[in-house]
């Protein structure tokens, strides 16, 4: 990826004289800042601006190693033939009318990666703005010039699928002051130089200390998922098309299909990727991330919040409370020091209202005071302050904040109000003091919390757990698998499951009547009897289960109803009837993005209303698989409700763990369905499943 | 309320001419606008600038009926006996120091309080920053004097509890160009003016189109309820203090209890208030929908979002696809129009991807073309625009689509990023039109949400629906209420319930063994028997409930067990076994604030996990009970799962309503609860209940 980040030299392909056209700005942009050898190419000029023009690429001098490409789409291909003839390494193609407008284009796109694979030359784009390098002021793209003096250099770097929204925003960011940027990739199709290539380049860029993403779709989700999971730098990411209107919308803009978005969010999760819900959204906790990568405070959160407004201090504890983020219990000394400049009819509480102090020493004189003896306090992580930028002496010297803040390692935000001009020069002198600040309370504490989240997060990363089980698997098991083929019966799938250790329901195929009754006696009434028919999952809705059988004449009337239901081809099993307190679901499938993955959530008549469950990617570790159980919504209920007890949470991890390995370790398995998996005395048993082999029935 | 809205003269008490005290403010802010007498009150001057100033506000000559006081706490009851005796009917008083302070401020409220009723002289505040009218320039306020040029005379008006968030706020939105104004009212402690009050006054008050109020605390919830619900003009309400945590904050803030935020809610939800959770967010669903309080539309929000950027069209669709709208389905003569601009390889669709158009023609041609083709579409009912400050062509003059887009009487809201002055200069213009702009993706559709749920909740008032029954209870009913006290056993509750026309178990009181068997038989097998011991609510617990009885043995078993178990003093129920498809809760309490409210929410295993319950405040309309159902989360449970037919929503609803008619009839019900109340074939039941009466217990 070198030539694409640090390129030697660059030939502009399409560069013209014409100022209101992007060849020319990608011509100019280069001048702007770029070091190396700049090589306009267009036939029609002999120089540009006075640097010499070329007739061909072919002809360009040395060195060269990456071409700008702004032509239109039916000459892209000749032009990188003829870059890959000059031994050029990386074409950056920058205009639309590929994959994403036609069948055509889509031809055109097709064609011209199948060249790049052959040729061994690598192509960014199409469809894309291509790339802003702000701490070095590389600019490769169209983007008008005569902006770039607003940019920020910073650590926050950004993938972008969406060309004009790459440009849109950094122009945006840049000129509010939001955020300082390292740098700024816009992929557009992505035909062969994709997210994960420019991920993996951009956690081992020493500029880069967060990177922001914008992906309408996820090309190889097992090995992006990877790539995030193995990054030490905070990963923000934000995904279109979650909806059916807006996965409509993906399809038509960037030619991209909507990723299973319950599966991938769970792979993000177990990545530790952070997802954002909107653009702003997006930046905003990117600046946070990259103020505070890593905390190194005692507590999980505990925020004291400074303000000047007793309504905003309320809002900001329930904001707090909805968090993952508590108010801190301001300590003995913290409450003398600050009564110190309190009126001494105002108690002293957190949030801390300073609004009568100042109007009694000032901004500065409070703001400090009040800084210094949080900074002080032990039971406080984290430092809310509330400004005002539009008089009543609410002025305060931020830098004075910022370092009593950073020598206690406390990490500070900042929400802020007032005129405008004044606020806009506040959040200038906070960037630049790496303080976050916000405009919308309830962004702030989102942004303390996920600062908060990621400390947890690798906090328990690197905490040891319970250690997980090696993959077993019996003899009966294997010859199942190896023997069978398609939908196994309901039997054979819990001898599967059975054989790899998954509890299931004790339970006979009998081929009596008289045989039935011997297994009922064995199991105790009352018991289950059920018709297994090749090729069929639903039971139920077949009368093929009957429950609740309790005599003898009950399990001969079972039997022969069954019998004549199915004809002779099904086998008839007698199960033990369990009493469960809690019926969940759990599964594996192959996602074609992500791979085996392990599902598990709650059942019953939960399952229609809530719609909770959980994807975790194959393989898990125990610890995985607990943190998977955690991510559902309704998780509490497994810590026990009406008398009924606890679930067995490690058990629970450890069928999850099992499937995944069963995912992982035999390929044939399509899809696994436990279904219920009732919990039964805190312990999980598989009650009904169903094994769903790719290979082709054999019968 | 007119001597603070319209004074004809203000006395200023604590006027000073020291520039830096909020005592010149005051005095500066009303010659800056205010038309009426203005007349300092200070001992220590004879004038300032230039304005005679008196001794005492006993000397101040006519007119005059509003004083604004800004003098410390303990001076302030002498000044309020003097305004009275001077034939003043209203004082602000503006400083802080009383109830939200200490036990002595209380104490000084209290006495003003008591005061004023007596002397029927009204006080506004303490501890609050007035009033501003900025369709008037009538500032009563000590906030800075020279940023009051910036005010822009709009519709919205605001109620504030908190000071400074009024005055903050206020200057936030002047500054940047936000919100135009009408009134801010800033209440503070509010000892004597309340919400109420003003609520009422801004409702009839031409200059207002939209109210929106920041409350610590509601200090008469029923009324201010009713104010809201017959209000013709939409109310958005913020309320602070609803975690434990923000209710602590809001205590010590302005000595405010926070009210129970479900009854609030539900009360909120049925008066037609919609409900802010943050500041920058209410200010936002005010100006919308003060931009469109009424809407025309054919449809209940299908949306043509027209954009430069696919990845913003994509975002845009899912959040509108989380809320109540959808993505206009666009018709061919809409397509066949956007094709003119469009380039041949760009197929048309919504969201409208208007890039390659804008690179061809410019946006002015571009977006005109647009909104004229979608203004045109009888299946689009808004219009949500992107826009982009900062070149590649994409400006457009908002002025031609205002026009156009209101001459077909659809809304027009606006997304826009860009470069930052003519982001503001933007957002001016936008401002002018009375087009609402948002810089945040989400926001925006959050707000166009609002104006079309705004337009459905009109439409639905406006529509007649089944008639409520009227009150009706059996001679039993009565004569077990009258007669009894304390908390009533399940048999005299259901009989209670059941005088009321609510469908109970069928169920009889078993004397002897004899008795229960014939019960039984009469019921038929299986049946349930229960203990009822006075005064005991819990029997599942305390081993009072047998269920599944199934033979004569049976029955005798349970019969003596529970008699055991309570001694002879029970009685025992025998009762119908039900089996359920759902279980729900319903009830009725008594809020302090609300006064008799019903309750309906999910029941059994749901009830503790959900947490999935709503109130209403009764009396209920049948209409309103059964909108109070579908505010359930989980309310499309109701329309049955798993083979369970849907739930009788008209026969719940009247359920609800006979609760509530109960709670408003029977004074001495304190509490009733049914639990649960089983769906049985889609009906209703109630299966346990327990009336609580609010008379002692005579036993």
């Amino acid at each position: 990826m070198e030539f694409f980040f640090n390129p030697k030299g660059i030939a502009v392909v399409g560069a013209t004289a014409n100022k209101l056209k992007g060849g020319y700005a990608i011509f100019r942009n280069l001048v702007i800042g770029f070091k190396g050898g700049i090589y306009p190419v267009n036939p029609g000029y002999k120089e540009i601006d006075g640097i010499t023009c070329y007739e061909s690429v072919k002809d360009v001098p040395d060195p060269v190693d990456l071409a700008i490409v702004f032509v239109p789409g039916k000459n892209v291909l000749k032009i990188v033939k003829d870059c890959a003839l000059r031994g050029i390494k990386g074409v950056m193609i920058e205009a639309g009318g590929f994959a994403e407008s036609s069948d055509q284009g889509k031809a055109m796109q097709a064609e011209l990666t199948a060249f790049a694979h052959h040729a061994g030359i690598r192509l960014w784009g199409p469809n894309c703005m291509g790339l802003v390098d702000a701490v070095h002021k590389k600019i490769f793209s169209f983007v008008s010039p005569g902006i770039w003096d607003e940019l920020i250099p910073g650590d926050v770097s950004l993938i972008v699928q969406s060309g004009m929204l790459s440009g849109g925003f950094l122009i945006h960011c840049m000129s509010h002051g939001i955020m300082g940027i390292s740098k700024v990739c816009s992929i557009g199709n992505k035909m062969d130089v994709d997210e994960c290539e420019i991920l993996e380049y951009l956690i081992n860029d020493p500029d880069t200390k967060v990177v922001g993403l914008y992906l309408e779709s996820i090309n190889h989700g097992r090995k992006f998922m990877e790539i995030c999971q193995s990054s030490s730098k905070p990963i923000v990411l934000l995904t279109g098309g979650k909806s059916a209107g807006g996965a409509a919308a993906a399809l038509s803009h960037t030619a991209s299909m909507a990723v299973n978005t319950a599966v991938a969010s769970g792979a993000m999760a177990q990545a530790g990727v952070i997802e954002a819900m909107d653009f702003n959204q997006m930046i905003d906790l990117c600046r946070s991330l990259s103020a505070y990568p890593e905390l190194h405070t005692m507590g999980e959160g505990r925020i004291a919040v400074l303000t000047y407004t007793g309504g905003a201090g309320i809002i900001s504890s329930d904001f707090i409370d909805q968090m993952n983020l508590t108010i801190a219990n301001l300590s003995i000394s913290t409450r003398e020091k600050l009564k110190t400049v309190f009126p001494d009819w105002m108690p002293v509480s957190n949030p801390i209202d300073l609004w009568p102090a100042v109007e009694r020493h000032g901004g500065d004189v409070v703001y400090k005071a009040a800084v210094e003896a949080v900074c002080a306090d032990p039971g406080v992580d984290a430092i809310f302050i509330h400004a005002f930028t539009g008089g009543f002496f609410l002025d305060f010297d931020m830098a004075v904040l910022a370092d009593q803040a950073k020598l206690a390692g406390k990490p500070v935000f900042c929400w802020v109000i007032g005129t405008s001009d004044a606020a806009k020069k506040f959040k200038l002198k906070a960037l630049d003091l790496k303080i976050p600040v916000f405009t919308e309370l309830f962004r702030a504490v989102e942004c303390i919390d996920a600062v908060f989240t990621r400390k947890k997060n690798l906090e328990r990363v690197s905490r040891t757990t319970m250690e997980t089980d090696p993959f077993q698997i019996n003899e009966t098991s294997r010859q199942i698998l190896e023997s069978r083929a398609g939908i196994l019966d309901e039997y054979l799938s819990k001898q599967v499951l059975a054989g790899c250790g998954i509890p299931i329901t004790e339970e006979y195929l009998a081929a009596s009547v008289q045989e039935a009754g011997q297994n009922a006696g064995s199991l105790g009434f009352p018991v289950v009897m059920k018709g297994l028919k090749d090729g069929t999952i639903h039971k139920t809705e077949t009368g093929l289960v009957k429950l609740g059988i309790s005599t003898e004449n009950g399990i001969k009337a079972a039997f022969n109803e069954l019998q004549t239901a199915m004809g002779i081809k099904g086998k008839i099993l007698v199960q033990q009837q369990i009493q469960g307190d809690l019926e969940l679901i759990a599964g594996l499938i192959r996602d074609p993005q992500f791979g085996p993955c392990v599902m598990v959530g709650l059942g019953g008549v939960l399952t229609e209303v809530l719609n909770d469950f959980v994807f975790g990617v194959a393989p898990l570790t125990h610890t995985q698989a607990l943190e998977l159980i955690d991510r559902l919504k309704t998780q509490k209920l497994l810590n026990g409700f009406r008398g009924a007890g606890a679930v067995d949470r490690n058990a629970l991890a450890k069928i999850l763990v099992k499937l995944g390995q069963l995912g992982c370790e035999v390929p044939m398995i399509k899809e696994i369905d436990i279904n219920p998996l009732m919990i039964c005395k805190g312990k999980p048993v598989a009650v009904d499943a169903s094994v769903i082999l790719s290979n082709q029935d054999m019968t």
